[in-house]
């Protein structure tokens, strides 16, 4: 039987698993990231990470078909280093050869949310499709392109910025120095943003039932006080809802995909999301009915999705 | 020596060449589309051009590899069905099984946008890159997106609707029935509109003179003028360039391709267009300078770019 290690480094803490080759995490560990570490500690870390999980399953390292690896930041997958990533302060680290010198094996690099979608595509929400796009409503908006089962990662692995398409020009400011991109208004920050704006100016709103001052807003607040009834709540939410539709419309008219997918922690909302977003695609994107359904699904594997992307990296 | 034969169907004309393998057009006519006729008539005639340039080349068909055909509208290029072609009048049109049994030769399909796309990126501007996107600015805005060297053309052939994409929600309406598209903003026809407004605006405008009434306007009416120093002119060029470098930028975050190409009747304006556009995109594309360089170029095919592009699918 043969195995994967699989490798999600994030800001705050490394998950690392021991994969089957049928996506299923057999054993799993997470430890935090010490970015105030220079990388050859972390580096460190995972390999003895990935030999003691090994261990633990009785599973000689010589039965890991690799270790695949999910960073965030600017990623090149070819090269196998990490160009850039802000949130761990790394800049040209070789982490591929430095994990492949500690480990003797192979190892396949990419980003964190490239990781995740390929994860979802292959054993996940999207199992059942070839051609997915995945996207990630959390801090900011992430994603990550499927084409023919493989991913896509443009030039260098710099494409698939999705949440950096820009839709309404001139609009908020968006992190990426941009103004009006998806992100800005489709984010888990951008609905807690818009939900206090509305809140301040609602002082008589359910809103204020569930989050008694802003700093208890949450993505969930706006969305609980909709269902309520509470007309403020679902200004907000429908405003959400228009900007994730246009830019879920854009995705659609120009990958055309089986299966987009709802991941990060808004989907959380499951059918609240997907209900008014599968009428909006409906009726907005190219050719309307005449063309292919594309398919709006929410992620189902969780926070174990990088995990399992980045080990199906070595399928 | 191996020869292929590319058919470009518009909505007035059918163009029609023998194409050798390196690209190079040896023979081409041009006859009238005739789009009150049923589409086996128009079958005739393309295979009717087939044997007669071939004859002329003195080309037996057997020499031929196959036939290449871009037709506008909707088609499943893996059924080789033109599956809706408005400005042509054709629905469900089996126009690969219908020329391949006139000619007894293998024919593939696709959008006339994807030929053209394909043409310039294996032929023309893009001949040395393998990941490009096209965009035609023309009538509409289109496009077409290679991946390796191979055209990407989504679920039954239906994606990089590049044009569709949202840059201002609720903004021009567009011919797609969705509000604030790219087309809407960067096609010449979307520039003639706001050329127009602009010279109804401002009466002492140097646009008066290069267009003494507003019927006289063209794509070139702002941009000759603005080169003179019509403020009112210049005002219409940066609006036209910033929204096009929004959507570029897009393509560019989405796709980070190694070349951008510009076809289509604005794309005469050349460095007029190329020189901001490349600072635009420098500016605000995702990473800055620190990601990969885009190429942006114009195309050098013309009207042959459709063609020979759908030539190259039998390659």
């Amino acid at each position: 039987m043969m195995y994967i290690a699989g490798v999600d480094i994030g800001g705050t803490n490394i998950k690392t698993g021991i994969v089957g080759l049928d996506g299923r995490v057999l054993k799993k560990s997470s430890i935090r990231t010490g970015v105030e570490r220079p990388w050859e500690a972390v580096a460190d870390d995972i390999a003895r990470e990935v030999r003691s999980l090994a261990d633990k399953l009785s599973v000689p390292l010589a039965q890991l078909k690799g270790v695949g690896v999910g960073c965030p930041g600017s990623i090149n997958s070819e090269t196998g280093c990490v160009d850039y990533a802000n949130n761990i302060g790394w800049e040209g680290v070789p982490l591929s050869k430095g994990l492949s010198d500690r480990l003797g094996l192979s190892v396949r690099l990419c980003n964190d949310a490239n990781a995740a979608a390929l994860g979802e595509a292959t054993f996940g929400a999207g199992r059942q499709y070839r051609d997915v796009v995945f996207i990630t409503l959390g801090t900011g908006v992430g994603g990550g392109v499927i084409i023919g089962g493989k991913l896509f990662e443009g030039n260098e692995s710099k494409g698939t910025e999705l949440g950096h398409t820009v839709i309404q020009r001139g609009g908020e400011l968006c992190t990426c120095g941009r103004r009006g991109c998806l992100e800005a208004y489709a984010s888990a920050t951008a609905l807690i943003r818009d939900t206090k704006v509305a809140m301040r100016k609602n002082k008589d709103s359910l809103m204020w039932k569930a989050a008694p001052t802003l700093n208890d807003v949450s993505g969930r607040t706006a969305f609980d006080c909709a269902k309520e009834g509470d007309p403020a709540a679902k200004r907000v939410v429908d405003e959400y809802l228009e900007a994730l539709g246009e830019g879920l419309c854009d995705f659609i008219n120009i990958f055309r995909p089986e299966a987009i997918i709802l991941g990060g922690g808004v989907c959380a909302q499951g059918d609240a999301l997907l209900t008014p977003l599968r009428v909006f695609t409906k009726n907005f994107s190219y050719g309307g009915e005449h063309g292919p359904a594309v398919e709006l699904l929410i992620a189902t594997l969780g926070n174990d999705a990088g995990l399992i992307g980045a080990a199906s990296l070595l399928l």
